[in-house]
């Protein structure tokens, strides 16, 4: 482990979306050390004065910025992003069965090395701070998420929907990659257990992946319920819908963390909700490949905690949070025919607060006193930030992730003035360049 | 009338989505002279080469961009970015009573003025270069687009529920605005006839407006089925569908743009499809206030021309067509259940060639020889835009608006490398937020 990076830092003038109390502040002060907010000031809500400018190595000018929590990307697949519009506007099973599962076939630990890194450039430009990875080759994720700067909870992705040696095989991946990365790069990075699906893992591999969470203190990541046809063949195989098989196998003795969850029975949400499974909802995935509309409005009235989620690059077609925390709300709204669904404040939560329970990860998600520093800076100096009658509305229903100029982790500044300081994006890029070039689909 | 600001132009070394055949050039030249694009040459698919950088007064290097057609917003309200943010999630109704009509009501000529040039900005710095507005004190909209350098389908809406005096008022607004403004600003600015919506016009209105249309050349701009209540309360005034009532009232006569239609029986469909009328959809504000999912896909299988539009800003919050496009495509997946539905090319073609037939306006909407030159270029230097399989589905699926980095109209730079050269954006931009000071809701 590296000597840590923490900074101490001073942003002066800023107007914060805390997601304390107040919820927003404007005119602030927010003083980190050694990687925590140590307050956060502005003149009508205290009494106290920040600390002078002079005490801090960095000080940023927070004039005509909003700080927001860094937003936190619930499911993600980063090396696809080497497949972003390699093949769309295709059935599931066609796109996944003859466009994307024979070029993941052949990835190389490189290739998944550079598209995460690549990956992780267009997370920090967008104001990502952290992500639940699931993929393979988690070793390069790993390697990647660190030199980036970024943090994330990491998991390799189990298939082995027959049991036998593949399982035995995936279980012990997952057993290496637990012990060799979990809690590592000065606790940025931590690893989790995934067993891909009910419909790619037998039993065996269920039971195995919750004894290794428990044994590990970290969560099952999975994906539940994504599409229609998911819940008829389980009823078929097992009479059962996906939640309840997975349940009868355990599942839930550990936390979970259950992608999609579009398609749900009521049994299914009451399942869900007692053993306080968190879900990672991906609208724009849900919606470009045709899986539904996840009732999330009713997920969230039912007590469940609720994140959100770009999905992979190749179903989306970006990394882009703020898309996604935008069309959360706008599709719970039209669903229930009800403009006061899912308001902005709450959409951004998902995001954010939401986004760390989900990922259990104490001391991220806002900006209040004593929480670790991941915090972007958004440029409001653009024509769609006037007028700002509300920050949270502007931010959620107006903004766009390219207005976001800095970006902070654990109190070190990974991104300044739209610069990412912690690597060569430019080589990133031209490695993914280099990939396409081997892989054009015509 | 100004002298023409035409320019001959050479843009070279650049990708184009013309929307002609082929649909996408590579390492393409586009010859501009005289505000009309000469031709588009590359090396796969022209054996005559481009003429030789010398005879341009300004040559563009297109290395690293993406040129499209200008993106066209077939319904907005421009004025309306006064009001972004100013009252969100909340009931269509309660929205428009309590919030926004009180503000309108004492709107004054220049907070007009200055709104509409604010969203100028924001058009172009999106990548639209063509609006159809609807909003009041239209001379001053005219004024403001004019001096953008954009160009618009501007008009009056008129409001006279209960005919009368006040129905003849608004005809003599619109017969006043139709003289003064059609055909102005060097053929950039056009007039149509704008009778708000079938319950707040009454049948004089219409058929006045439909004699003023065919007797200027212009269209008919109307709103048409936005929500399921003015569905509802059509059949219980008129025992029709507010299509049928205007039907009924001869507003088919005048080639009519309707913007929404969200709620339309299979015989709306038919009225429309046999009367060659255009569809404004705008999925972002039908969803933001719950009216519901518009079934694009199956007016376009019916021979509708549909197009595609952000509505004002405070329903939106923005006037980012590149949204408009994207949403699109993903709803009409979701609620079709088919990833095949609306994809890139044809979302593209609602925000380009769709929108120019629409506006009625001969001549934009694709990059192809003869056609005038609005063009726009975005900057691929973005993680999002790497890699590059299919340009088309980079832009509709991943792209932002925030990439757009030059815009042309006419063949005349209006924005280049991201700094609009025909207008003080910053006096507009604090203009608007001095309209905010004043009208603080809370």
């Amino acid at each position: 482990m590296s000597a840590s990076p923490h900074q101490d830092l001073l942003i002066q003038g800023v107007t914060a979306i805390t997601l304390g109390d107040p919820v927003v502040r404007e005119d602030a002060t927010i003083v980190v050390r050694d990687g925590r907010i140590e307050a956060v000031h502005d003149a009508v809500h205290d009494t106290s004065e920040a600390p002078p400018a002079s005490e801090f190595a960095t000080v940023i000018d927070g004039r005509g910025k909003l700080a927001t929590p860094g937003l936190i990307n619930a499911h993600t697949h980063l090396a696809m992003v080497l497949m972003r519009g390699y093949a769309d506007d295709l059935p599931l099973m066609r796109w996944l069965e003859e466009e994307i599962w024979p070029l993941e076939a052949e990835l190389t630990a490189d290739d998944v090395y550079w598209g995460s890194l690549h990956a992780c450039a267009e997370l920090i430009r967008s104001g990502t701070t952290c992500m639940a990875d699931m993929y393979f080759h988690m070793d390069q994720v790993a390697r990647a998420v660190d030199e980036s700067g970024l943090r994330g909870v990491l998991a390799y992705g189990m298939i082995a929907p027959h049991g036998g040696q593949k399982a035995e095989d995936e279980i012990a991946l997952t057993r290496d990659f637990l012990s060799a990365y979990h809690d590592t790069a000065d606790g940025r990075v931590r690893a989790a257990v995934a067993p891909h699906a009910p419909y790619t893992c037998d039993p065996t591999v269920w039971e195995r992946a919750v004894e290794l969470a428990l044994e590990h203190g970290t969560l099952v990541h999975t994906h539940l319920a994504e599409t229609r046809a998911e819940v008829e063949s389980a009823r078929e195989n097992w009479g059962q819908t996906p939640v309840e098989r997975v349940a009868d196998l355990g599942a839930f003795e550990a936390p979970v963390l259950a992608a999609h969850c579009v398609h749900l029975e009521d049994a299914d949400v009451d399942i869900l909700a007692e053993h306080d499974a968190h879900i990672a909802h991906n609208p724009t995935s849900n919606l470009k490949l045709a899986s539904g509309f996840a009732p999330v409005q009713a997920q969230l009235d039912r007590g469940i905690n609720v994140a959100v989620a770009t999905d992979g690059a190749s179903s989306n077609n970006n990394l882009d949070l703020l898309e996604e925390i935008r069309l959360a709300s706008y599709c719970q709204k039209a669903i229930l025919e009800d403009a006061t669904a899912l308001p902005a404040l709450e959409a951004l939560r998902l995001g954010t607060e939401r986004g760390a329970r989900a990922l259990k990860w104490d001391g991220i998600g806002t900006l209040t006193s004593g929480q670790t520093a991941d915090i972007v800076l958004w440029d409001m100096d653009r024509p769609h930030w006037t007028p700002n009658y509300d920050p949270i509305s502007n931010l959620v229903y107006s903004a766009q992730s390219a207005d976001v100029a800095t970006v902070i982790v654990d109190g070190r500044v990974i991104m300044k003035d739209r610069e990412i300081l912690t690597f060569d994006e430019t080589e990133a890029r031209a490695r993914v360049q280099a990939y396409q070039e081997t892989h054009r689909r015509r």
